[in-house]
């Protein structure tokens, strides 16, 4: 029996007592919906998920990082996941003219190749919180710590320690499961390097195992940075394609240690620290 | 009256003759779905769409150009617009562990800036079709006209003319108009240039007001380039936020009169035309 979209709203909506939109809801599926932002603008959510969260894929080409923004549809609270500082201007921007509040900057880790735009965020964005791991020798006004969330409106992304690249990388995943910022732990066929700065390869390859590859198949891993421009993997596919991290530990250890990678252009200068705000040497 | 979501699926199943994933199919709402490829790796579909479209954004740093993969999760049947040379491998390496078949090449436009991957890929994907637009000046397997559809599975894309940048460039639309690839006829924030190739400013204005505004204001935009790291936008964003087409007409072509940007690099030069396989001078 085929019945017009029209004709179905009418029929469900007085049996469930709420509306078709919050039917989807409980589903876990999208519905269309269209608020105003403070610019006037209808916010339709980019690739909106079931839950109405507004998400943004950024680049930066010179460090090829990856910035995220996501967004509660209805309060507007947003969060950046990585923010460069070369790129802050471009972000505000986006934010503005979308019309949201920014209310963290969130990081997956304290990058030794180059400088978070938390610092500058702060400066241009009131009431603005940065956000790191305790465990990343960063400072910043939330220090996380394993299962902690980062609430946006009614949404929240809940930390997972991922150590192995740094000591204090962590991967941020949304409340259903269907999205994971990995930072430098895990990226598309790859992961982060483990050769400096508090790596190591066994931790890291406990990370991912343990913490990212546990995600359900279908999550979607966005990573903190791409060589290739790739944008997007998920967990079924790193767990079956991922040329370093489904060999055994053993295999991946000894990639890891021969990779003979040239050291990052930045480690071991002193930069402007831009959660503490002092200078700090990375090494 | 809250149901648990058991409850609601058995309510609705005998009410509706149809299972509850066919009615949320019939809201235009996504539903997680898994197929197995070939490789065994179940196919979960990538910020999949209300119909079951697989989704890829790919980048290629160098010319800064997106090429843009989509398949139907059921058959496997895929379509890449705007393939880059320098990337064949790299995308047919993802087709592949995906396990997609490759039906059409689709370009949005004969590129002076950078050569199509539509050759190359032709010769190493048996019954591979490309596909441009009769007005490109190009030849292809396809010669697409206003109207015309490109099918992959169950799912196709619409074609609409929108010269301006160059006489042959064409957008192609995802059947429930939730998706536009544009091309470089409109660029996030801003546009294709008009000062070579055939470009005309009027034309491409007129283009973008009647065939790309006139789309749904949620219609995600997905564009040919982007040099500053944005990834897609709306049609309701660039109503509102186009610096140059939200201008009228005359002021419109005197912002592109007054560009002043240096000839593309590869203009005049000969290259291999990857369409008909001869040489081919750019101008």
């Amino acid at each position: 029996m085929a019945l017009a979209a029209s004709r179905l709203k009418a029929l469900l909506s007085p049996v469930l007592h709420c509306k078709p939109t919050r039917l989807f809801a409980r589903y876990n599926v999208a519905a269309k919906t269209a608020q105003l932002s403070k610019s006037g603008l209808r916010l339709y959510c980019v690739r909106m998920d079931s839950t109405g969260v507004l998400f943004r894929q950024l680049f930066e080409p010179e460090s090829c990082t990856y910035t995220y923004l996501l967004a509660d549809a209805d309060t507007k609270e947003a969060v950046l996941i990585d923010p460069v500082l070369e790129t802050v201007d471009r972000d505000l921007k986006l934010i503005n003219e979308l019309g949201l509040k920014l209310k963290v900057a969130a990081n997956t880790h304290c990058h030794a190749d180059h400088i978070t735009g938390s610092g500058l965020l702060k400066q241009k964005v009131f009431g603005l919180k940065s956000a790191i791991s305790k465990n990343s020798g960063a400072t910043a006004d939330i220090m996380l710590s394993d299962g902690d969330t980062i609430s946006f409106g009614k949404h929240s992304l809940t930390v997972r320690e991922t150590p192995g690249h740094t000591d204090g990388c962590v991967t941020y995943v949304t409340g259903d499961q269907s999205m994971a910022f990995t930072g430098d732990a895990l990226l598309i066929r790859g992961c982060g390097r483990t050769d400096f700065q508090q790596g190591c390869s066994q931790k890291l390859y406990k990370s991912v195992h343990q913490r990212i590859f546990t995600l359900p198949g279908h999550c979607l891993l966005y990573p903190g940075h791409d060589y290739k421009g790739q944008t997007v993997s998920t967990v079924d596919e790193e767990t079956k394609f991922n040329p370093r991290l489904t060999k055994p530990l053993d295999e991946f250890v000894k990639i890891m240690n021969n990779l003979n990678l040239p050291k990052p252009a930045k480690i071991g200068t002193v930069l402007f620290c831009s959660y503490c705000m002092n200078s700090r040497k990375y090494q």
